[in-house]
């Protein structure tokens, strides 16, 4: 099946707004099995509108527009629909009688110009928008479904999923059902990951199941999409791969959920074991901390953090040697472990984690180049400190000195013994 | 003038890839005072390309495409044209040697199949590309200009800037200038600017000069853009508006530069007075810390702080009275007083910054709902503190107090005496 998306707005032609809505849709489409051939992205002129949509339905099989909905005089969509199948607009009283309870509901006072939001072509088939107060419209014409659709991105997804795609499965048995499952994983690099721990699975995937890597700041996710003619089918296709997956790569994955974020993870596994954590921060500059505290519900396993941008702070506050500064540098295992520790101690918590190291642009020298990060961790049973090198570029190396500290906790309160990245632990 | 905009590339049309070049092409010519009709997102097609571009030249004044001019072989934008025109591909020799001199001085070795970048259609005349090695190209055919670009941001930017607007202006003396200028605000809603201090200056807006309100995170920048047929009389356009703004808003801009961040303005601000910072956090987690730090060099002002989740930290490291937290609570004007000096005695810097608050989801009581924030400053002069009520976002309050917080800094080092949101100060 071959699609064609039509965009509709002036806000998209000047820049105003960037078209997600059509990479959304494109995606969504081609895990359906369709091809989406091109998009139209047009001002709201009812001339264009007709012919554009006239043409597309021409040369394709599903054609999908957004966009001019809504109840101004510059929404115009229905208008040229309507012209273009040569029919009236007549009121539809199920979205009217919905319009005005949603709005009695709101205490907001329905005016008359709403009723113009109920009005429908004649030939079309109405998509109800439980999401807001524009109808979906379908239509089957000249061999071509045609699906209007508002343009806020809420509405549109939630008729894409509840209307567009149930349409197409009654219109046609080749279009079935999608689900995806997120794997989130952590310390590891998205071409380790694919080369080392999952290159031979490719014999799993197939035209039912897909994998996809999305890489972020220290964390890949895995996409798994798989398709079938029922829910639980498609379900069921992503069932062995995931299985292969967590068997070669379980202790990579923190989340299975797309949502839950690592620092959500580590509070779980804080708040299981009932132990309470406190940071030492030198080049991450209260980042860890600021991570561990947005998660809600934080300040049960959540004691407090130093940032000890300047040495003076390291001494006072966290009790670092001078001697070992002197001798070693800041940005040493020494002052690494003693500034975990120190914290654990000061704030009288039983976990301690801390980094010191050269974010840059400057400060980095031939021995501790820009990118060298110490991180430290304190528990009564382990104490260890690791060497990262980063990047070269400063707000990169904040995150991943935080993403690795952080991995560094969930791993340990998991009881896994590799760290992340293959990174050693070294001790006093 | 109209014009139409091709994205090649089948990374567009199954979602992997959002089409950003098209509106930023999008804003980019109509502050130029071409108005673009329609977007066209078509795959990597041979037959495709070319009859979207012809259809689209029939219609329009200028074309422009973007994409497929890399040197792999479902790169067939350029084949695509050339046949179109009936032409043939020829090399430019001033286009491989400069491929050839780049590869060299970054010593890649240069392998025939990068030959092909160097070849362009006969008809074209070549838009030098310094920002990469796919050459733009330009076409006069038809009373319509084609230009055709590669679609990796940056380089299509640098070509639209340097290279289609160059030949515009050359071919049409209603193709002016444009020159943009940002003032970014910090403390004041946008409703507010626009409605109360910048309102009556509508009179200053012409077809020469307009402005836009860019609102973000506690933050507001005005976007100035004069248009003029040359740059001086372009930028001469906005200064009469940018006076009158200044003269309005001047309290409220911190900046005068689009990259500029608060915590920057804020940092050459301490360096200016050589004074130093400490910050103490509860309700924004480090978060204060974490945006001081972000600036390259903050070490030279930025001593530290103190992450105070819990009030036993708050006692311990800040000096909080233990009697002040039983009888007002953690969030109340005392504790933040306390906290702010606290900090800057700890840490021996002259300047103490503090948060208190309900960041939510819970926690909110009838009296201290989520998103109340008490804000502490300290400093020999001056030591007061704020309340604020923000939103039942909890990573929406932790930005919108940390921007306060930094604002509140800002304002009393520039002598500023009103505070930001028109936030009273509370003195002990």
């Amino acid at each position: 099946m071959k699609a064609q998306l039509i965009s509709i707005g002036n806000e998209l032609l000047i820049g105003d707004t960037v078209n997600t809505n059509a990479s959304w849709m494109g995606q969504f489409l081609n895990d359906l099995g369709i091809e989406v051939t091109r998009v139209h992205t047009i001002s709201d002129e009812q001339e264009l509108i007709a012919s554009t949509v006239s043409e597309s339905m021409k040369e394709s099989d599903l054609v999908i527009t957004t966009g001019g909905l809504g109840p101004t005089h510059d929404d115009i969509t229905k208008t040229a629909i309507a012209e273009l199948f040569g029919i009236n607009l007549i009121q539809n009283d199920a979205v009217l009688n919905y319009i005005k309870e949603l709005f009695a509901s709101r205490n907001i006072p329905f005016s008359e110009s709403n009723t113009w939001q109920a009005m429908v072509p004649e030939n079309c088939e109405v998509l109800f928008n439980k999401a807001g107060t524009a109808p979906g419209m379908w239509f089957h014409e000249h061999d071509c479904f045609l699906a209007v659709l508002p343009g806020v991105p809420y509405e549109m997804k939630y008729l894409m999923k509840k209307g567009v795609a149930e349409k197409l499965r009654q219109e046609s048995s080749s279009i079935g059902y999608i689900h995806t499952q997120y794997l989130k994983t952590a310390g590891i690099g998205e071409s380790t990951l694919s080369d080392y721990i999952l290159g031979d699975l490719t014999s799993y995937l197939n035209s039912h199941v897909s994998m996809a890597y999305l890489p972020s700041f220290g964390s890949v996710t895995l996409r798994i999409t798989g398709k079938g003619a029922t829910k639980e089918e498609a379900i069921q296709h992503t069932e062995s791969l995931i299985r292969h997956i967590k068997l070669r790569a379980g202790d990579f994955i923190y989340a299975e959920e797309k949502e839950t974020t690592l620092s959500e993870q580590v509070g779980k596994l804080l708040i299981e074991k009932d132990l309470r954590i406190g940071t030492a921060e030198s080049c991450t500059g209260g980042l860890i901390a600021s991570t561990i505290t947005d998660v809600p519900g934080s300040s049960s396993y959540m004691q407090g953090g130093i940032v000890a941008y300047e040495n003076e702070v390291k001494i006072a506050e966290l009790g670092v040697s001078q001697h070992d500064l002197d001798e070693f540098g800041a940005v040493s295992k020494p002052i690494a472990l003693q500034m975990a520790h120190g914290v654990a101690k000061a704030l009288g918590t039983e976990i301690g984690i801390s980094t010191t190291g050269v974010a840059g642009p400057g400060g980095g020298s031939e021995e501790k180049p820009v990118g060298t990060v110490w991180i430290g961790y304190f528990s009564p049973e382990q104490h260890f400190a690791v060497k990262a090198l980063f990047t070269k570029d400063r707000l990169v190396n904040k995150q991943r000195s935080t993403i690795v500290a952080l991995e560094i906790v969930r791993r340990v309160l998991s009881g896994i013994d590799e760290l992340p990245y293959g990174l050693k632990k070294e001790f006093a």
